[in-house]
Order: structure tokens, then C-alpha cells, then sequence
């Protein structure tokens, strides 16, 4: 039987709301910063009660970080990196855009945050593990097998040294600012990579 | 004039109170870890008051970064990379005792809740570079240069994005788990470092 809009699911109604908090809270954390957001702001961005986030998140923190992964899995959507078959234009694909998320200063004013929330809470790094970190590790270890086969790197290159090498030197470099990130540094990290990584 | 023990010169009662307080807050960072820690434990075990550690610096989290740094300058002692003229190995010798530090569980307890700290106040981030990271990759670069004089790396050599590549792997590695620090990965992180830098 047909359900009539007078008459809402409350499951559905359920996943509204949800949806709408994480997005007014990554709206709020990109626009305030990380140390100005309150709950009360989220909650009237959002249109529910702060009792309604309280339900779902324990603190300020836990929704602020779903918020964050919700926010990358979307935009990741499914994480597929490109197999064109030339590793060096796969990886300027892969680089680039994570270089400009991380110039972005509105990302800045998140990332750092949750960087550190990271840090701080075994919990949270599990998660971050699990949700985003460990899956992105994944498909960026498939891209490097599929060039082994291809005869592009060598047959025992350690691909878990090689993912700290893809994406470690320019997570230092955004971390501790140790220079500009840019797309020539990009660039020129896929040079010294492949470099790195060819039998 | 001789000064008598009777007479302590306050200058060098200060001194003396400060270098308590620093390795007060460094042994109880370690073995409480950041989170359980607090300046009243720190005075205790000091032998100061507590004011005395506010009369010289504002929160818990600054005398613990100033603990973290006069440990690590310390033990830096200086700051002298060895210059064998092999590369390799005083590459090793560099990335062996990071890793080995990076291992501790001791190191680890406090590590963390440092590496936050800086994310979260860009004050302690510019401390961190001025006294801690910026005379790293200071001598780093140094010893990067000497190995371009003696033709082993290629002249046209990026410095800033070489800094990157032989700390940031294992930093990233350390911050997000990706895998085992030890002896093995130090070393083979050098081989990786190696074939990326070499002309």
C-alpha cells in the first residue's frame, strides 16, 4: 500500500535528519573553524533539537567527524582511481587533487582539527582507519599491483612502503608546513616516486 | 667574591627550578601519558609550587611542549648529521634511531598529544619549526647538498621536496598506522630514498 506525504516514515524521517545534521556540520566546521562550533549552531542549521544529535553523537567531536568522512566517502564515491595504463598520469591524478584539497584554507580550517581529534582518540583513528584511510590505502595498493604486472615496478616492491611514500611526503608537508603545496610539488612528487618505485 | 652555599644566587635558584620543572613534566608525561597528567603532579614531584609553574608558563600543554623540545635538544645534542661521504649509511644512521624512537611506547604516550597540540595552536607549530624541526631539515638539507658537491645526488635537486621524502614516510607511517616502524623499514625506506633522489 501506498504511504501518503501526510503520513512520513519515520525511518525516512530518521535519515532527513541525519543527513541534514552532518551537512550543517561540515557547512558550520568549514565556515566557524573547529573551536567556534557549537552543537546549538548545528543544531539550528539543521532544524532539530540538540537532544536529537545528543541521540546519535556522544560529542561535538564524533559529529564533526562523521561529518568529515561522510563528506570525503561522497566525494571519493567508491574510490576508484584510474587505470589508464600510464602510472605517471595516474598519479598526477591522484596528487593533484589531494594538493589542492589541501591548499583549500577552508579545508584547512577542518582537516587540522580532525587531524588532531585523530590523534588524540584511539577510537576515532580506528574508524578513520576503517572508513576512509584503509580503503584509499586499498585501491592506491590495486593501482601499483596492476603496474607490477604491467612490468612498470619492480615484482618485490613492498606496497606498503609505497603507499607511505605516495601520500606521506605530502601529508608532512601540509602538516608541519614545511613548504607550499601546489601543483608543481605534485608534479614534480610523481617525478621522485616513480623514480623511487621502478625496479 | 666566592659565593658561600648559604647564599644561593637566585638567578641559578631559578635555573635549577625550571630544569626541575622540565624533567618533572617529561618523566610524568611518560609514564601518565598527556591526558592523565597535571600540573599539580608536576609541582609535587618538582619540589616547586604551583605558581611557580604558572609565573612561567600559561597551561599544561605549554610546559609540556617546552619539556618535549629541551628533551629532544638534548639529545640532538647539536644536530650533526654524519658526513661519511657514504650516503647510504648516514642516511641509515638517521632513519634507524628515528624509527627506534618512533617505536617507544614510552616516546609514544607523549608524541601524540604533542603532535596535536601543534595542529591545534599555530603558536606551538612555530615554536616546534623555530627550535625543533627547522635545525633538522636545516643540517638535512646540508648533508642532501654535500652529497650534490660530491656528485651523488642530481644538481637540480629540489631540497624542500627531498625533506619531505626522507621524513615524511615514516612520520605518516607513525601518525596513521599504516604499518611495523623498525630497522627493516628504515633501511628500506633509505633504498626507496635512494632511487628517487639519485640523479
Amino acid at each position: 500500500m501506498a504511504r501518503t506525504s501526510s503520513t512520513p516514515d519515520p525511518a525516512r524521517r530518521n535519515e532527513r535528519s541525519r543527513q541534514a545534521i552532518l551537512t550543517a556540520a561540515a557547512e558550520l566546521a568549514t565556515e566557524l573553524g573547529y573551536a567556534k562550533l557549537t552543537i546549538e549552531a548545528i543544531a539550528a542549521r539543521a532544524g532539530v533539537g540538540k537532544q536529537t544529535i545528543y541521540r546519535w553523537w556522544p560529542s561535538k567531536g564524533a559529529v564533526v567527524f562523521d561529518a568529515f568522512l561522510a563528506a570525503n566517502e561522497n566525494e571519493a564515491g567508491g574510490l576508484d582511481l584510474p587505470d589508464t595504463g600510464d602510472l605517471a598520469a595516474d598519479l598526477r591524478a591522484l596528487l593533484r587533487p589531494a594538493a589542492e584539497q589541501l591548499a583549500d584554507p577552508a579545508f584547512e580550517r577542518v582537516g587540522r582539527a580532525i587531524s588532531a581529534e585523530i590523534q588524540l582518540d584511539p577510537t576515532l583513528l580506528r574508524e578513520y582507519r576503517a572508513r576512509l584511510l584503509g580503503p584509499l590505502l586499498e585501491v592506491t595498493r590495486d593501482r601499483l599491483r596492476s603496474a607490477q604486472r604491467a612490468g612498470q615496478l619492480a615484482e618485490d616492491l613492498d606496497l606498503d612502503l609505497a603507499v607511505d611514500l605516495v601520500y606521506g611526503p605530502l601529508h608532512y608537508r601540509w602538516l608541519l608546513g614545511t613548504g607550499p603545496i601546489d601543483q608543481a610539488y605534485a608534479d614534480a612528487m610523481v617525478e621522485a616516486l616513480l623514480r623511487a618505485l621502478r625496479p
